[in-house]
């Protein structure tokens, strides 16, 4: 298969999907798409991604759009490190688990949408750190609940789905002076992946354009 | 197996689930938590779901939270009426619909973030509106490029998980004072959907409490 991942270095959504595609041990190229620039707004990417929004995964030159759908098929077609792993309760768990970070936290705190909030960097950052501590706290009481022992992700030893939304999004949390140590689990989860081969393969810095 | 649905009769996510619990044909009870009467922030509601979001559906006296895992978890335990159909690709397809609402529009839209917005339900109608017109946008577009044909959902005859994310969202929109005209493939979808005898068992108005 000819697999490319449309990415910016910075968008925690296209940081899942690459850590995903470590873990998968998938063959691909990755194209960068600067925000910044507004590279997401070209006529050329919305043909791929009419939602203008990183990542997108051109599969066989068939676009695939939204992170979470594209975690799912790289499930179903890799079988190596199963993200979504266990019985079917569990299975479920890890997803809810990613869509409290997903569609509870991400959505509130991208670019277009605190921008649209104001125009004023301080009430943005009050803005994304509300959302991100409410989300958190979620997430902890969550993992708090569930028979986890010693686990080193969310549910056992490997990361799943729901570490691979997580640990973008506290990483996303610290830019916006959110202290993690309110979240003392979501913290330890956050250090041990970033020592993970997979995990440290894909974070941002790697593809930051040089200044 | 023994099924609970916590639910509003206005949340939208809400009635995503009621849908697919009667597309699965799913033998339930129903509870409604009041949003007006913040009944979703009560010790024992958050005992059962952390987000203190709706929907949550307990399962032998265990609780699962947000729709989408929800709905995964009912599309592995009952095989009839599939929702996540077709090959892997199309079933990535229908995640990617689903999550253009799901992580798309909803979170930007519910009640806690519109009050965190603004006080002024003016600005806070605009607000909605623009989200919801953005959102609507992808699907249309999404669903353009698709070699739909004269499928009456989104792909096919027969609802999806991306039906059962689109048409509460639609129905919100009309809430919010958008347009439905402006998005005519959605808009036919919406208009067939509410036809279908397993969607108008599920509508809001059929659960709203007598005044």
């Amino acid at each position: 298969m000819n697999i490319i991942l449309y990415h910016y270095w910075r968008s925690s959504a296209s940081w899942r999907v690459r850590w995903a595609l470590e873990l998968k041990k998938v063959p691909h190229e990755k194209v960068a798409i600067n925000l910044l620039k507004g590279e997401e707004k070209t006529p050329d990417y919305l043909a791929k991604n009419p939602s203008g929004y990183l990542p997108c995964l051109m599969v066989n030159g068939k676009p695939l759009g939204e992170s979470l759908a594209i975690i799912e098929w790289l499930e179903e077609n890799y079988s190596v490190n199963p993200l979504i792993p266990g019985d079917s309760f569990e299975r479920a768990t890890v997803r809810r688990l990613a869509e409290t970070v997903n569609s509870g936290i991400q959505p509130l705190v991208n670019l277009d949408v605190v921008r649209k909030f104001s125009d004023d960097k301080e009430k943005q950052i009050q803005w994304s750190k509300y959302w991100i501590e409410r989300g958190l706290g979620v997430m902890e009481k969550s993992l708090g609940k569930m028979e986890r022992k010693n686990s080193k992700f969310c549910m056992g030893d490997a990361p799943t789905l729901a570490d691979i939304c997580l640990i973008p999004q506290c990483y996303s949390a610290l830019r916006n002076e959110v202290d993690l140590s309110k979240f003392p689990i979501c913290k330890s989860i956050y250090e041990f992946a970033l020592s993970t081969p997979e995990c440290a393969a894909s974070i941002p810095e790697r593809f930051q354009p040089e200044a």
